[in-house]
C-alpha cells in the first residue's frame, strides 16, 4: 500500500478470480466458462465493428437493448446494460444498498460491492443442506441480493419462493442474480411489470460464450433502470464496448445454438454427477453449469490440489464451511471424463 | 428518481457525453474521435479473439501490460490498464483524493468523479487567456489532476511546470491526464521514475483510433499502481475484454501508423486554424486533435446549432465562461473543409 492509499479502502479484500496459470495447459474447469465457442454471428458482429474502433460505443447501447428486451419481453428502458454482470451488481448494490443481506455461501463478490461502498451487511448462513430458506428473506425489511442458482452451490430457489421474498419487501429492491439461470433455473424476468422493487440481472459469461467480452446486463422497473444509469452515467458512460454491444447483439439472434449448448451441458452434468455419487461424492443438486461435491475419502483442498498436478483445474475455496467442497465447471463430456479418470487415480494412490 | 435510491447519490448531475443523434449522417467534429481507421494488426487480433470469446480475459492484462511498458519505458508493475481512461481516472479519485484540486474549465467529468465519491474539490480558475497559472498549484497540499492538454481548451503546460507541481505537492499524488498528449503535448511518463506521487493516465481512443474499444491506462509508480489493482479488483476484476486487450496490444506494434495520424492532424489543425482566424474567430493555440474557437459574429450556441442545421457536429458547453466558444474535432482536411465552408454559410446568412 503506498502512503497515499486513502483510510476509506485500506480495510478493503479484493475478490479473488479464479486462477489463471500460464506454466501449462490445464483442463480448465474452475471458472464456469462455457466450453463451446460463440456462434458466427458473433465473430462476424465482432469483426465489423474492430473495423470502426475509431467511433465511441454507443453510450444507450440502443442496439443491443432493443435485442434483449424482445428476448427477454420487456421494453428497452427496462434494460441496463454493462462491463459484465459485476458492474451492474456493483451499481445495483451503490443505487439501493443502504444496508443489504445475502446469504453466508453465495457469489465471493457480494461482501466486496458492500464494503467498498461502505454498505453494512448482513451475512444469513444457509441451512444445513446448503439451501437458501426462503422465511430467513421474508419482511427482511433490507435490501436483498440472492444468486438463483446460488453458487457456489448451484441449489435454486423455486420462483414461488423469491416471489414471496420480493412481495413481503416492498420498500428494499431485491436483486435476483440469475447469471447461472440458463442451465436449469427459473428465471424472475417475467415478475418486472409486477413488482416495483425487483432487479435481475444476468450475464453473457456462461450460457452465451461469452466471457471475454464482458457483458452483463440488468432487467427491472424503468424507475431503477434509470437509477442505474443514473451511476453509470457517473462513472463510465461508454461502459461497453462496440465489438461487444454487437457481439451480444448477434448471439441474441442465434439463441437456439446457446440453448442447445445449455441443454448438453445439463446432460454431461447428469452425467459427472452420476459417476462423482459413484466415485464415493456427495453432490450438490445443480441447477447451474458447474456441481459442488466433497468426498469423505480425500479432504476439498488436497482433492483440488491433486487434479492441478493432474492438469485439471477446478476451484476450491477456503472459507471453513465449504473448505471440504469444490465446485467444478461442467465442460464437454470428454473434459468430464478426463476429469473424472484422474479422480479415480487420485483416489487410487490415497487406498494403495 | 424510483423511491429506492439511495440519498448518497440523490443530489449527483452525472457527466454527459457528446450527442450522438442518428437522424441523419453528420460530420461528428463533436467528440473528439480520430477519422482514421484502427490499423490491420488491430483488425486481426480482434477478430482472433472473438473466436475465444468464451474465455474470461486475462485479469491481469500481462501480454497488454508488457506492450504498453515496452513502449513508454517503464515496468510493467508500473502499468494498469482499464475500461477507457475514465476508469483509471476513478479509481485514482478513490484511492488517492479525500480532497482535490482541478480547473474551472477542465475536462467535465473530473467534477462528477468528485461528487461520486463525495471527495471535496476545489475548482481553481483558469488565468483569462485560459492557461493554467501553474503557481496556483505549487504546495497546494491537494491531491491534484491536471489534463495536459487541458481540455476543452487545447492549451498546454511545460514538462517543467508539471514536475514544479509534482514536486511541490510530495504528500499528495498528481494526476496528469494526458488523453492528447500525442498532438504535440510533452508527457511526464519519464518522470515515473523519479516521483513517487506522479500517475499519468492516458487512452487509446483519441491518438489510436479505438475509442469504441475502451481502452484507458495508467503510469505510476508500483505502489500507485498496486492501490488502484485494489480498487480494480474490488470492482471489476476482468475490467478490460479480451479483444480490446489484443487489439490494444496490435496497435502498440503499429505505433508509426498511429503516429503519422497524429501528424497528419495537426497539419489539419493548423490549417483549420489558420482558415477560422481568417473567418475572424479567436482560436486559442491548441495542441490537441480538438480547437476552441470563439467568433464576435456570432454567439456559441448559435453557430453550434447552425453548423448542426448543415449536418456539421461540434461540441458547446453552457458553462457561462465558455458560452461563446465551441470545441471542434479536427478531422481529416476535408471533413475541415466541409467546416469552413459551412461556417463561411452561416455569417454570410447573417450579414445578408
Amino acid at each position: 500500500m503506498s502512503k497515499f492509499f486513502t483510510s476509506k479502502y485500506a480495510s478493503l479484500t479484493p475478490y479473488t478470480p479464479g486462477e489463471q496459470p500460464r506454466d501449462m495447459q490445464y483442463v480448465k474447469l474452475n471458472t464456469n466458462e462455457s466450453p463451446f465457442p460463440p456462434s458466427p454471428a458473433v465473430l462476424k458482429a465482432a469483426a465489423e465493428q474492430a473495423g470502426k474502433l475509431q467511433l465511441y460505443s454507443d453510450p444507450e447501447l440502443s442496439t443491443l437493448r432493443a435485442q434483449l428486451a424482445e428476448v427477454y419481453g420487456v421494453r428497452p428502458d427496462q434494460v441496463i446494460a454493462t462491463n459484465g454482470s459485476d458492474e451492474v451488481l456493483n451499481f445495483a448494490f451503490m443505487a439501493f444498498a443502504d444496508e443489504i443481506a445475502f446469504p453466508d455461501i453465495t457469489y465471493g463478490f457480494y461482501p466486496v460491492f458492500a464494503e467498498l461502498n461502505h454498505i453494512p451487511y448482513q451475512e444469513i448462513p444457509l441451512k444445513a443442506d446448503f439451501s437458501i430458506d426462503p422465511d430467513d428473506y421474508v419482511n427482511l425489511n433490507k435490501t436483498i441480493v440472492i444468486a438463483n442458482p446460488n453458487a457456489p452451490t448451484g441449489l435454486c430457489l423455486s420462483l414461488a419462493d423469491i416471489e414471496r421474498i420480493i412481495q413481503s419487501n416492498p420498500n428494499n429492491v431485491v436483486i435476483v442474480d440469475e447469471a447461472y439461470v440458463d442451465f436449469g433455473g427459473e428465471s424472475a424476468v417475467g415478475l418486472v411489470d409486477k413488482y416495483d422493487n425487483l432487479l435481475v440481472t444476468q450475464t453473457f459469461s456462461k450460457s452465451r460464450s461469452m466471457a471475454g467480452a464482458r457483458l452483463g446486463f440488468g432487467i427491472g422497473n424503468e424507475k431503477l433502470i434509470a437509477d442505474l444509469n443514473t451511476i453509470r452515467y457517473s462513472t463510465n458512460p461508454y461502459n461497453v464496448n462496440r465489438m461487444t454491444e454487437f457481439a451480444g447483439a448477434a448471439a441474441l439472434t442465434e439463441n437456439g445454438y446457446y440453448m442447445a449448448n445449455c441443454r448438453t451441458i445439463m446432460e454431461n452434468r447428469a452425467w459427472t454427477t452420476e459417476a462423482l455419487e459413484k466415485l464415493g461424492f456427495q453432490v450438490l443438486p445443480s441447477m447451474a453449469n458447474f456441481v459442488f461435491a466433497k468426498s469423505d475419502k480425500i479432504g476439498g483442498e488436497a482433492l483440488y490440489l491433486a487434479l492441478k498436478q493432474r492438469g485439471v483445474l477446478v476451484r476450491h475455496f477456503t472459507k471453513a464451511r465449504i473448505k471440504d467442497y469444490n465446485r467444478i465447471t461442467i465442460g464437454t463430456l470428454e473434459q468430464m471424463k478426463t476429469l473424472i479418470t484422474a479422480i479415480q487415480d487420485i483416489l487410487q494412490t490415497l487406498s494403495s
